[in-house]
């Protein structure tokens, strides 16, 4: 067996069962690897930044690591920015990169780059393999560091004579890793300013905005009088009716403020402090109110669900009633088709455990917003604010969670950058459906040059942040790729089309024209 | 004045003139300074591989940095590919990248990343701005940069607080650097080689390929026998018929040994001894015959123009005539739609001053073959292997050279990977004509893997390399960012569109299923 051969049989046996593909010359051996490693299916993508937001959409549904295929330095390059986000999401992911042999790189050829380098800010953890012997636990000790905890993307660089040189099958032990355990002292810590006077923020993110952890944070702010916030993104959100109600922190910092105003003591869970998106001249960057007290129960490393019934429990709080989200549909909207009625289209009508792929930036917010009473479903956010991750995280999480339908809510601006997913969407069948909301700008540019007071800015500033002259037609681009789709430009047809596209399987995109 | 106008009153006034753009939050002080940076046009793309590919094409053609205009380390990331390529291709571009202030940078917040690291493999030179009043300093540090020698992209880092605070105009001096130049031990050398006895090829890269230096080439070769060849990729062929012949080394390493198997002696200029693009197993890397004699006459850095001519003088030959190629075309082709009639349909209709942007793979082999006596042309070549280059490079020599013909040749599965590249040329009505060799496949992977031996690969490898299921319709694609397409499957038809798009202005795109 070659060390590709062994390399992929110990990624299967090692829970990798999908592998997000566009392999080159250096990648033969391993994609010919694939074909014997067991139940990894393989799903091409026709551009590298679909694969890494499929890997990530994919693990952030089920926990478990996704491989990518790349083709050296630029085939990284190209995942990168979905890699960042995923980064960000703490998602596992593996990514395989060949490379020339190293008795080749010496040569200089076209192709030749330093890709360790180029792989290190947006990965974990970087190793190039040494020798085809060694590739099997390489690529065991990859996806243990993808795991982390908190899990992020872990390169392996596989110059091409490690792949097709003589191997064995992987004889170490696995390493799976855990997620830390959380100390009495900061249970304690958290209790105390709970039970202590002053309103009380527990700021929820990462695990801790999923099952079991979310019912635990639930019967704490019951019991207490918390207020369960979260980050304005964050990687998986568990919401929907009977679900503890986790309120988002707004955008822009002004906002933020607004909203952390009157806390005097701040609990993290899973997260950071709070800290705006951008920053802006003279405005400062605080957003939690002057002397406000914070303690972390947890970190991104931490096991939030046990973290969170530990405090529930030094509450007598572990088997409390607590306050979730009531069923709730916004009526069928009428008249023009904005963010407002689109937004209540999609809470009138999204299914039951559907997860959505939110990456509509300026136009989602009400989307969000009329969803929290529908019923239970899971929303993915841009994570690291790359645009051009949305369709593709829609389409791993669909090959995860085959039963489940995806609805992807994306901006036009951002759908460009990996439109590629949607071909990926057509040649697999997936059951998404796609709704891009097409102002024909960036939108969010025009509201930020607003903000800074370049309220008469020139042409050539207008034209950077417009999408039209010509406009682009999403229906073309779609039916380009083998996907049904449809435009529509009022509430009624966007109901109407919404509900025929859910209620149909496989993939389907309508472009909103707001 | 705050740092963003002087930087970019200090860029135009330094030679750059064009800036291609995919700005964000970060950037809007450095896109509002635009509307005030004299002559620089403003484009913009909407997506950041295609600033880079467009800006690397403009360069080559005009021999001048264009600027591109990115948002953070993704923004830079989603670059890379085409700055790989434009890094092989040695065109000066200058990138400006936006970055938090260092004060938000420690927050973390999510666009936060290590944008210098990433920077670094695909840049020849990488700074982050200190201040405001610095930055107008760093801009013309990074023009002349750009312009190496060789010419390289320089990546310049721009938190925003630099950008929006207070400056000054530009008060020191810019420097413009020039080629190396060529010692006359080099010219000694190469002159004593081309006298004695035996086979000398004469491989000429980089600026050696164009004029003036190439007519010195011509007239070397016609005074001493030497055989002029270049590498199999390089970053402009001027050619056509009243241009000496260079002859390029086939791809794959059996090839290009067989062609150079005669040799005893060779001479670069302007080029690295010839490599293959990949290595395989049991296969020397080894191009040159055994005991083949090298010299350098130039490398990357130096003056090939003066090089050529003072060896040309050396030989005596500084007036002499040389052989050119002569003008022929093959005949309107006839029957099925293959590379060979597509490329014998593109050699008799090339027109006078066309620009070609190659990246045909598999499919172009016989236009260049077909175009050598076509009139004189220039081509630009895939000059890092990393696809999704064409159509933007197509993009920026179609801006620098408004007065000449762009010809796209484009397989599709490199369209695929920057086709956003298209909307521009719609928006800036750019005159170009786009093939799209529409073979439904990643046809160089078929024929490695053919070549490796591995002719019995499964389903999982070959679906891997088969882009039909769907298949790609580019009319639909191409419709949807508003350039007219049509698809042809036959000789006749691709000849009557080819005739009919390259006689009207403005952007279109053939769909040739082959």
């Amino acid at each position: 067996m070659n060390g590709a051969q062994s390399l992929m049989q110990t990624l299967s046996n090692a829970g990798v069962k999908i592998c997000f593909t566009n392999p080159g010359t250096t990648e033969i051996h391993l994609l010919e690897a694939l074909e014997h490693a067991g139940d990894m299916r393989a799903v091409l993508c026709l551009f590298e930044g679909v694969c890494a937001g499929a890997a990530d959409g994919y693990a952030r549904m089920t926990g478990k690591p996704a491989a990518t295929l790349l083709h050296l330095g630029p085939g990284l390059a190209n995942a990168a920015a979905n890699l960042h986000n995923a980064r960000r999401a703490r998602s596992p992911v593996v990514n395989l990169v060949g490379d020339h042999p190293v008795y080749h790189q010496k040569n200089d050829p076209p192709l030749a780059s330093d890709i360790a380098t180029l792989a290190s800010p947006v990965s974990g953890w970087v190793r190039q393999a040494q020798n085809p012997a060694g590739l099997p636990s390489d690529g065991a000790a990859a996806v243990s560091a993808s795991m982390g905890p908190p899990g992020a993307p872990a390169t392996l660089i596989i110059p091409a004579d490690c792949a097709w040189g003589e191997s064995k099958p992987f004889a170490g032990t696995m390493n799976t890793p855990k997620p830390g355990a959380v100390s009495s002292r900061a249970v304690d810590a958290a209790a105390e300013m709970l039970t202590s006077d002053g309103p009380t923020a527990l700021i929820l993110g990462g695990k801790a905005l999923l099952e079991p952890a979310l019912t635990a944070a639930g019967r704490i702010a019951q019991k207490t009088g918390a207020v369960l916030l979260s980050q304005t993104f964050d990687a998986r959100f568990a919401r929907g009716a009977g679900r503890p109600f986790v309120r988002r922190l707004p955008y822009f910092p002004e906002d933020a403020k607004k909203r952390l105003a009157s806390f005097k003591k701040v609990i993290l869970a899973g997260t950071n402090p709070p800290t705006p998106f951008f920053a802006y001249p003279d405005t400062s960057l605080q957003l939690l109110p002057t002397g406000c007290e914070i303690t972390a129960l947890c970190g991104f490393s931490d096991d939030a669900s046990a973290g969170l019934a530990a405090l529930a429990e030094a509450l007598g709080a572990e088997n409390a009633d607590f306050a979730t989200a009531l069923p709730k549909r916004p009526e069928k909207p009428h008249g023009p088709l904005n963010p407002e009625t689109a937004g209540a289209a999609i809470g009138a009508l999204l299914p039951e455990n559907a997860i959505v792929s939110d990456e509509s930036g300026t136009s989602g917010a009400h989307a969000y917003r009329f969803t929290a009473g529908a019923p239970a479903h899971d929303w993915l956010c841009l994570t690291g604010g790359s645009i051009g991750q949305g369709v593709p995280v829609a389409t791993g999480a669909a090959l995860a969670c085959p039963d489940q339908k995806v609805l992807c809510l994306q901006g036009d601006g951002g759908a460009m950058y990996t439109l590629q997913a949607l071909w990926t969407q057509a040649r697999e069948n997936l059951d998404i459906t796609t709704v891009i909301f097409s102002n024909r700008k960036y939108q969010i540019l025009k509201v930020e040059l607003h903000r800074l007071g370049l309220v008469d800015a020139g042409p050539r500033v207008t034209d950077a942040m417009d999408l039209s002259r010509p406009d682009l037609d999403w229906v073309h681009l779609a039916n380009g790729m083998g996907v049904e789709a449809s435009r529509v430009d009022n509430a009624e047809d966007f109901y109407n089309d919404l509900a025929r596209a859910l209620a149909q399987p496989g993939p389907y995109l309508i472009e909103a024209v707001i």
